[in-house]
């Protein structure tokens, strides 16, 4: 059995910079057509200069290969119109981290007051630039996305032209805010489809499986599966693929994010197919972002086959995914 | 500021064996005048003459100071009353896991069915040996120990004069269930009146303060503080210190367990303190424990004083919780 996929894209990206780069991108650039990149670097990209830089960064890392980097700025509520009209030319989007929510994101807003992020919402949605963003309070870690449903809902209710992303989404509550507003979408990781926070914590903890958010209840990611494995129009793969070296997983306070690029569509085709539901996947990791966002990804066709193989232990000094263990799936051919 | 502690009481402890005995076992002899010693040791202990064994092991690593090690078999469902009517000689309680439930559990109880049961509780009713109870399923990680409950009340419902210990209780569920039963009591750590999951799990993941049960929601924490803050009759200190190398906590697969033995006095002064509540530290360190199982432990006087001091990195090779963190009291004297 075989299934060709039309230029997957991975809709939320860590590819990171320097020596990670270097080890990171090549591994999406060989099986994606586009990705959108994550801007929280140290520092975050917050200006156009440095944001065509670190692209430039990234095709240079991944020159062989057909890919497509879809960039983004760190969002500041000070991001005026003018500034945001030249940048527009440039980016994909805007990314917005609550403050000290995730790896990398101390620079982020401090407050989802509606009336303090008014004017840059407003020169987004004039301009027609989309709002991903990373929706947690910073309270009790089973709650926060929860929690942070209610700003999605202001967000979307305040600014019905803007494009909002409710990025990699962990909760049956967030998957039921899709069918409430018009303009909230969302993206779901591969590992959120396959673990909860038993595969996390309720055996050995598993460092390799610790992320923000982090994995939740049965119930959510039955949620989750609903609508990937139904390819929900509102609904696009983001990997949300982040890579820390080894040491910084296993240690006395390991690193949020797991590391899924390289096995993110094999996995994904083992899923789907477990499930009958292999029709729906190209949608689910290509069409509907091109619809949603009006995307016109470079033609790249990905041959996948039912063909065991075992994943790497490691990716340089990363480990990923599934280490050691067998998928179902393999990639046969890239074109 | 100091306070003197009579004979304090550790209701939970695991000392292991071998080396790790011999690193751990002088850290609760120093401050404490004796402790219920787990027995999920490697094969679990299931005999009389495993349990002297062990037990002279034991007194041999704390051979300077005044320790009562109070021994506990390892619970089977076929035991009978000959059996426990020799052992009673010797043991202090039964200690029941379900299978595989925890660490080195997988000889445990496979089924909580009454029946499977009786012979071994009716034998221990009759000569009053105390039953000591991990009280977990295999459910949700989150809903493991609620799940336990309806278990607790049958058990507590149809052996109405068997003692039975709720080990390590997590939720307010377990802390309600203290005043619906009369033959229903409970251990509490130190590291669950400290942390909830968002300690583990809500910023970076900490291996070292993973265990079994998971410490839980904001609200069971305040819910096990209420009880163990005001002594509770029917509450006892139980440390549930369970030491681990520091390579098997901070890699890719971590097992549970936080060890607080050498800490604990001085943490829960700090906590006691805090909360206003230094007058009921002696009853939740000994006096309940001695009322509940009629106990007579060594006499033994611990002086504690307010005075900083910082917890080392590690005891030979096992990290203990607060490593490298200033505790605001210390021990001064062991008399």
């Amino acid at each position: 059995m075989q299934i060709k996929l039309n230029s997957p894209l991975d809709m939320h990206l860590h590819l990171r910079d320097n020596k990670m780069l270097e080890t990171v991108a090549p591994l999406s650039s060989y099986s994606f057509a586009g990705a959108v990149i994550m801007p929280n670097l140290v520092p975050p990209i917050t200006t156009i200069e440095a944001l065509l830089e670190y692209k430039k960064r990234i095709i240079d890392s991944t020159c062989r290969d057909t890919f497509e980097p879809l960039m983004t700025l760190f969002f500041k509520d000070d991001y005026k119109y003018e500034f945001l009209k030249e940048a527009k030319k440039y980016i994909f989007a805007l990314k917005l981290y609550p403050s000290g929510i995730t790896t990398n994101s101390e620079g982020g807003v401090s407050s989802m007051d509606i009336e303090s992020l008014r004017e840059t919402f407003e020169a987004m949605s004039e301009l027609g630039i989309p709002l991903l963003v990373h929706g947690e309070t910073n309270g009790f870690v089973m709650d926060r996305e929860r929690e942070f449903g209610s700003v999605y809902e202001q967000f979307a209710k305040n600014f019905p032209k803007l494009k909002i992303v409710m990025e990699h989404i962990t909760t049956k509550e967030s998957v039921d805010l899709l069918d409430r507003f018009e303009n909230l979408y969302a993206t779901i990781t591969l590992h959120h489809l396959y673990i909860t926070l038993d595969d996390v914590a309720g055996g050995m903890l598993k460092p390799h499986l610790f992320c923000k958010p982090i994995a939740k209840r049965p119930e959510d990611r039955e949620a989750l599966l609903r609508v990937a494995l139904s390819a929900h129009p509102k609904v696009m793969f983001g990997s949300d693929s982040a890579p820390h070296p080894v040491d910084k997983k296993e240690s006395c306070g390991c690193a949020a994010g797991v590391f899924t690029a390289p096995i993110a569509l094999q996995a994904l085709s083992q899923l789907f197919e477990k499930h009958n539901s292999l029709d729906n996947l190209q949608a689910f990791v290509s069409q509907n972002a091109k619809k949603i966002y009006n995307l016109n990804p470079p033609k790249k066709e990905i041959i996948l086959e039912k063909k065991p193989s075992i994943v790497p232990k490691s990716y340089g000094d990363v480990v990923p995914m599934f280490a050691d263990k067998e998928l179902s799936w393999s990639i046969k051919l890239v074109e």
